[in-house]
């Protein structure tokens, strides 16, 4: 007798198939018929939304303000850093008109309103940013600058993915510049810690934090920093990057201050993002047969109350009790901020409103009927543990005692989601590869290889040049990357390396990735 | 001896003038070199992101849910609805290709890159929305939908002006489906009203909403609705519409549902929209002669305290107490918020930090010397009336005192923020005009014309075709518009057409617009 699941597929059946099937039941976004270009429901944009608030508030908490710079690049904006020219020519969306007129009886682009320069849509505003600050920055006085916006980026992609991959999506992008050098680097790994924190505490998904190799920085970085997380296929989810840009920006776009002796000199300059591949993130770390399980602290609702109705006198009573329920539960705080909590009036039948706050991952699910009513009690479930065997496991207590354990019960979901994740991250990092050839036997490009491979954390030499390039083919035949270096070296020990047999210079993570 | 003012250039002297230098020097927003693309600096985002918040809110009560739809439209979407084409077609960005080429040493779209259908860039959402709504509305329990976001559109500006007319803009557009031409029309109201509320409750600018005459309609509405603010040079500014588009859009994308008895129908729908705009609203409804002058419910920072500091050792002392002060202020409450306060510690001399916080409309500004610490004081500015005769006018209140009487002090402002600009628009609308002739006189257009001229609440035949033509002429020869056609039509009594002399059958508003 095959498992219940609220899903048409399991994880272990299709990975890639479930990770599309909760997206679309749990309503979180579709394709949008516009190439790579996703929609983002109500329910995907609530969760985005939260992230925001949450993110929103660290980065004015550590001294950002935020403001908007132009969608439009010029071209020749673009064109000024060239590593940076080098590394994102290949995927922009390029305006060249800028009206359409009827011609034949069809709307095309006016011939007569082609732009003298082509206009790029932002894929990140590094660029557009320095010009202006290369106007704002005139001494030391007006350092550290330290600016942030929410935005939306288009990258041409020909293999789109919702939320992990999509030709337009949604982020922020901090921009700072700094007197020096030391300056810039604390700011980068003081963001790099905010994302790491976040991650950690906010989404229950446990990262590692740690440098990306030369081979894999930012186009026009001195040094990039990632937090990766672990999916439950066993890959490797970029979840936000910061980088330190040296004065590659500023000496591109003559971005300089004087300093306190009077000399001219180069601002240093940093940039770091995370985007809405933060919620196919969410997805593929907590998310079960059954759907989405969100962790409270960004579920657009973590309660929601579903009154079991059946077209009778009574039914007003029920509702009656779940509007005051609510309101009780609205009134107490979790994680600093009032509980959200909704009453789900909607028409339909209770059942199928319970299934499809599970799909949608709501922290708990009560079901309140009549006998509740009578009994001044709750019946409830707890998504994160939603079965027991394969039937739904549903517990029943006394109306006060749910509301005053309420808050309790939510941090303690959170709690384990994040155990449970931080588990199987633990669990999946094998330290016992030290050669190339060990390498091969477990990532072999086979048939098989889409099944579950973790990380593995190996020792490498960190080579530069054609040594590097060689690392590169090596990873390559494996389709595996170097995710990072993490910050945390405290396992390494003198080795060789894992690619060349070279003496080794630190720990790498390698493995697949999105 | 001329009159002071912070400002280089007075609202009297010259109006446009004037207001590119309260933008400028209260750090609002800038040019970004791309043609019509504007810069938000912080101060103005700030101002941004809490008419965002205020909305949002009241998005969320009238029972709104947030979404995203992509920034692309294919060209074969928005020529569906041929009103719609007509009336955005000559000013959209259009996007051909989606890579670049280094071509003979040049970068340059890739002619191997040229998109098979150009995409457009979004100037409004409803034909992609729409499409999500032919897919998503099935049966009359799908309606109503009820839906929102927050988005950057593109419109080209051959003649842009910060805030007011950028060919990038910021806003939220909302966009509904209903059952019924009934509940459709009563949403178009209810967010009208929330518009309304607004903008007289937080933004302390006053408006008149109303209907706009046929030929003022959005493309593809059956019924636009506006608010109209007066600015102080008493050109009208159109601060928000809301559009009743009957089932224009539901019939050129077939959104049907099946409703209750089993028949399938077309959907009524809504869109409705502000924007950034509204912050130039505010700069020209509140500035003075010394910068903006911000309503307390919108400002980013509602109390700033300057340290003065002189370099010596009792320094630490007055920065202590101001931080004191804060925390003290910042556990208050107005506006059902926690006050927003800030110690400004940057260097600098403090009467230039006092200045430029005037400047940037901050409703109360705090000085704070040794002689305040010593005696417990607070010397403060009020920026809605900084000034007695030419002097500014500072107060000494006891701490204490300050720390209990801010939240009333607040709303206090905000209310005479609000007073001073409805006595304002009161003054300043005539109901003398009775005949074209007057018309003329009143808004001749002449080298004069410039000078203040408020409105002119007329009775109308509201014709149509031929006669509506004429009366744009009319119009149009005056360079003024017909704003709307007020709800309120109280004052409506039978009388000739102020155009045509037919009979009339209701109050419009005409005045000069932005």
């Amino acid at each position: 007798m095959p498992e219940q699941h609220a899903l048409p597929v399991t994880r272990s059946a299709n990975f890639a198939s479930w990770y599309q099937a909760v997206v679309g039941e749990a309503d979180l976004a579709e394709e949008s018929g516009v190439r790579g270009c996703m929609i983002i429901r109500p329910w995907g944009f609530g969760i985005w939304q939260r992230m925001q608030e949450l993110l929103d508030r660290r980065f004015r908490d550590t001294g950002h303000e935020n403001c908007y710079f132009p969608l439009f690049i010029p071209l020749s904006f673009i064109a000024k850093e060239a590593e940076h020219v080098e590394g994102f020519a290949k995927e922009m969306a390029v305006v060249t008109h800028h009206r359409l007129k009827m011609i034949d009886g069809e709307l095309k682009p006016d011939p007569q309103a082609a732009l003298e320069e082509p206009l790029i849509v932002r894929p990140t505003s590094e660029t557009v940013i320095g010009a202006a600050f290369q106007r704002w920055i005139r001494s030391y006085r007006d350092l550290p600058l330290l600016l942030n916006q929410w935005a939306n980026v288009v990258r041409w992609e020909m293999r789109p993915r919702l939320f992990l991959r999509t030709s337009e999506f949604l982020w922020q992008e901090g921009h700072t510049a700094h007197a020096s050098a030391t300056e810039a680097l604390e700011e980068t790994h003081r963001m790099l810690e905010v994302y790491r924190s976040f991650s950690e505490d906010m989404l229950a998904m446990p990262v590692v934090a740690g440098e990306k190799p030369a081979h894999e920085r930012f186009p026009g970085a001195d040094h990039t920093y990632s937090i990766e997380a672990m999916m439950q296929d066993g890959k490797a989810l970029q979840a936000g990057t910061a980088h330190y840009l040296g004065t590659n920006f500023a000496r591109a776009q003559n971005i300089r201050y004087q300093s306190e002796n009077g000399e001219l000199a180069f601002a240093h300059t940093t940039s770091w993002g995370v985007s809405t591949r933060l919620v196919g993130g969410v997805v593929m770390t907590h998310g079960d047969d059954d759907g989405l399980r969100l962790p409270p602290a960004i579920a657009p609702r973590q309660i929601v109350l579903v009154p079991i109705l059946r077209d009778r006198p009574e039914d007003a009573t029920v509702v009656e009790y779940c509007e005051a329920l609510a309101g009780e539960l609205a009134a107490a705080s979790v994680f600093g901020e009032p509980l959200r909590v909704l009453v789900d009036r909607k028409g339909g039948r209770a059942v199928d409103k319970r299934w499809s706050w599970i799909k949608r991952g709501v922290p708990v699910v009560c079901e309140i009927g009549a006998r509740d009513v009578a009994g001044g009690a709750v019946t409830l479930i707890r998504r994160d543990r939603a079965r027991k065997g394969e039937r739904i496991d549903m517990a029943s207590l006394k109306r006060a005692e749910f509301v005053a354990g309420a808050p309790a019960l939510l941090t303690e979901i959170q709690a384990a989601l994040h155990g449970e994740a931080r588990a199987r991250l633990a669990a999946n990092i094998t330290d016992e590869i030290t050669s190339y050839a060990q390498l091969e036997a477990y990532f072999r490009d086979t048939e098989e290889s889409e099944a579950f491979r973790g990380w593995a954390r190996v020792a490498w030499s960190a080579p530069q040049g054609v040594a590097l390039a060689a690392v590169e083919q090596q990873l390559k035949a494996l389709k595996i990357t170097i995710r990072n270096a993490p910050l945390d070296q405290s396992a390494f020990a003198s080795r060789a390396c894992v690619f060349s047999g070279a003496p080794a210079r630190e720990l790498v993570l390698v493995g697949r990735a999105y």
